[in-house]
């Protein structure tokens, strides 16, 4: 039955849902695409729990088996990104539509493909081989996309049970292009806060009162300005402190990036780039340190003009962190350096974002890779260059990323578990923004990939 | 028939329009306020005209008479500031509501509860002596909460009919208290601009793309925190060169204001005041200029987070001018400095706002009172401070304003008029804030005052 199973007609289903974990309207969405991602696996023979949480609740899904075959935990997230601005999409966020080779939809590519591609390729092992010699436990989460709040407590009940299986297999970072997959062996932290900066007690006239007091949207400007140095790194005291600089063999595998900073630049519409020194553009993105400015509201919005002194400003702030830096010390240390700068005549309160640490893996065979590393995990990652190399023509490349997915670095530290993670996006696929899509070519390739992967982790 | 007019019934009628002049969805409330302002004029038996202009038409009606008879303008504007935030308001904005002795409503202060006066005053004066020889022209405008910008194409067409007059009388500034009437000897100009700053061509996943380029929000808040010195003046080259100090007469009379400091910050909810240096924050307000942000957004504004980096980011700023700052010249001067400042890797785009600059007149008997005064001028102080006096209790105020009435500055430069500014709302009122309201009190001694000034300016 489950052989059957459809990978495109599968993501075609799942991204109906909307399931926006960052906001309650969507409740019903979340709903939905969890008991949907419940159904396949109990279909492809999954025992499946649903683990309830303070928000979302997390699927965890087991094949068991024979306690001496390796075990992995394949990891993904059923929530997705906000689809606003609504108006920039070329279809409805959630109406997926295939144009030429891509499916269109919020949440194609991050993270749903990359689950239709792992479901695929278990329908298609187990169709061939239903008594693979393999444990899997599939770990679904609902809160990737707003830091993973309830993950750390999950951890702590389920820790022991995680512990029992080898390591942690995802799709859930990119590849330049469906010609060169990436095999990523790094992700930064993150971590964050709301700063609401309030001044007079209610909105005022600014002709009858201005030139009398700071205006809060001039107060989080400054506060905001502030958090940069001319040079473009963060000028927050103590930011660098923990940041370890990436191994030469990181620095020559980016050297084969098939992307020049021309490329890249006119991928992102830029005139120029903006980036702390010692790192270009492209290393920047992945061995460096940042902190950004992802909402700022206050005052009038509306068309034309309204001469208000508005009584709030906000600003939305995230940092995406590096090995070894933490997510609590420079969370901590981003509150205390608006507190110290914050101008006389306004205050500030801090809503706190959650987030996660950095995590870095070194592959088998580098001049860094640890004496203790998990056989398992050397024939994973054996396995997987194999068959990307093999079904997509080319050998992967093995890079850090920019991007975080908090709870791999909790699992590392809670577990000791490593990760592999298989980039199964590319820059095309407009993650988090609108027309977000994923290439069928890399669905079919990757269920392919996995499949092979799979086999090849089984026990001998 | 007129002499039964009401002024609480009938600005309880007036304000029900929502004349929101700088939204196209109000049109409605826009034609309905001019209709009914028209109606109102009409029934007092004036000539009714409606000047068709590019936006909001302009009422013009006239009393007409004796040339010989002195011959006032009376000036008001019938449009209002937008509600919102409209869940800030205790009862509807558009639905007018009397608590205590106070009338609330958008608009109930600004401007139309000054017309009520003035409406019911004409209706008293006009019942007992129909025969008043006072030739009056009714000036009503829709665009002086968006910075009247087809006035000066008005001015130019109908700049020989308005020299006629001998002054503008109007009721558009504000008091401390109704114990302490001021009479207004200037007003701030008024101009600004919105600019909103572009850098990728689409928004961006912050963990993919960030630290590879200047994050728009970071360039606004950049921009804005550059426009203020660290003294708190502002940090336009060449914006303070034509700035008037005030005379010492105006300095003392300001000290007989009837506010502390401490009054003023408790009232503006502030723990600090933040004024340019020279100026106490009671005198900043009236013989400083300012730069102020009436707003800001970009990037994500809803709920919890979105790690997005914005394409776009925008800051409404407008600047209050005094004299002898000129508009046309201050908005570029801004423009001119934020392009120079502008950083590489984003482009500036600049809405421009129509403004006016500043006006000031010096009443008779002033050290620096100018010798070619109009008597009509001149009799219409002495009447309106003898009508204070009388009806209000307590001697008049002579004090200059931090608001803007832009074309008041536009018929001094263009007609030679100057203008009689009698102040009828109080900070109590909430001016472009959430519970506007009109005192009744001032309302009904306001009818009494206007009276006997109309009744004084007449030819004996």
């Amino acid at each position: 039955m489950s052989a059957a199973l459809d990978p495109e007609k599968l993501l075609m289903d799942y991204v109906r849902f909307p399931s926006v974990s960052t906001d309650p309207a969507f409740k019903a969405g979340l709903d939905g695409a969890r008991e949907f991602a419940c159904g396949v696996l109990a279909g492809l023979g999954f025992r499946v729990e649903v683990v309830p949480t303070a928000l979302h609740p997390i699927i965890l899904a087991e094949r068991g088996g024979d306690p001496n075959w390796p075990h992995v935990i394949i990891y993904g997230h059923y929530d997705v990104q906000p689809p606003d601005p609504l108006d920039k999409w070329t279809t409805p966020a959630f109406e997926p539509v295939v144009r030429g080779r891509r499916l269109y939809a919020r949440g194609a590519a991050d993270n749903k493909g990359p689950q239709a591609v792992q479901f695929g390729a278990l329908a298609r092992v187990l169709g061939e081989n239903p008594d693979l010699p393999l444990r899997i436990t599939f770990l679904i989460e609902g809160e990737e996309e707003i830091g993973s709040p309830s993950f750390p407590e999950f951890l702590k009940k389920y820790r022991d049970r995680l512990r029992e299986a080898n390591l942690v297999i995802l799709s859930d970072t990119g590849s330049p292009s469906p010609e060169q997959i990436v095999i990523t062996t790094g992700l930064r932290g993150l971590t964050g806060l709301e700063v609401t900066v309030t001044g007079p007690r209610t909105d005022l006239h600014s002709g009858i009162h201005g030139g009398a007091l700071l205006n809060p949207i001039q107060a989080v400007c400054e506060l905001c300005a502030g958090l940069h140095a001319p040079d473009g790194r963060v000028n927050i005291p103590g930011f660098y402190d923990d940041v370890r600089e990436p191994a030469q063999w990181e620095r020559d595998e980016l050297a084969k990036y098939p992307r020049t900073l021309e490329n890249y630049k006119e991928f992102l519409g830029v005139t120029n780039f903006y980036t702390a020194p010692g790192y270009s553009a492209l290393e920047a993105v992945r061995f460096g340190p940042t902190l950004d400015f992802n909402g700022i509201g206050g005052g009038y919005q509306g068309e034309g003009s309204k001469t208000v002194i508005p009584s709030k400003a906000f600003a939305k702030i995230t940092m995406r962190l590096v090995p070894d830096q933490k997510a609590e010390v420079i969370r901590d240390l981003l509150e205390k350096t608006l507190r110290h700068r914050c101008p006389s005549g306004v205050t500030l309160e801090f809503g706190v974002k959650e987030g996660g640490s950095p995590y870095a893996v070194v592959p088998p065979g580098r001049p860094n890779t640890p004496g203790d590393q998990s056989p398992v995990l050397a024939r994973a990652f054996a396995s997987a260059d194999a068959a990307i190399t093999e079904c997509f023509g080319r050998k992967p490349l093995y890079l850090r990323e920019g991007g975080s997915v908090p709870i791999i670095g909790q699992i590392k530290q809670s577990t000791g578990l490593d990760s592999l993670m298989i980039g199964l996006f590319t820059p095309e696929d407009n993650l988090h923004a609108p027309d977000e899509s994923f290439s069928l070519d890399i669905l079919e390739k990757g269920v392919a990939t996995y499949a092979k992967l799979l086999k090849g982790l089984a026990a001998g």
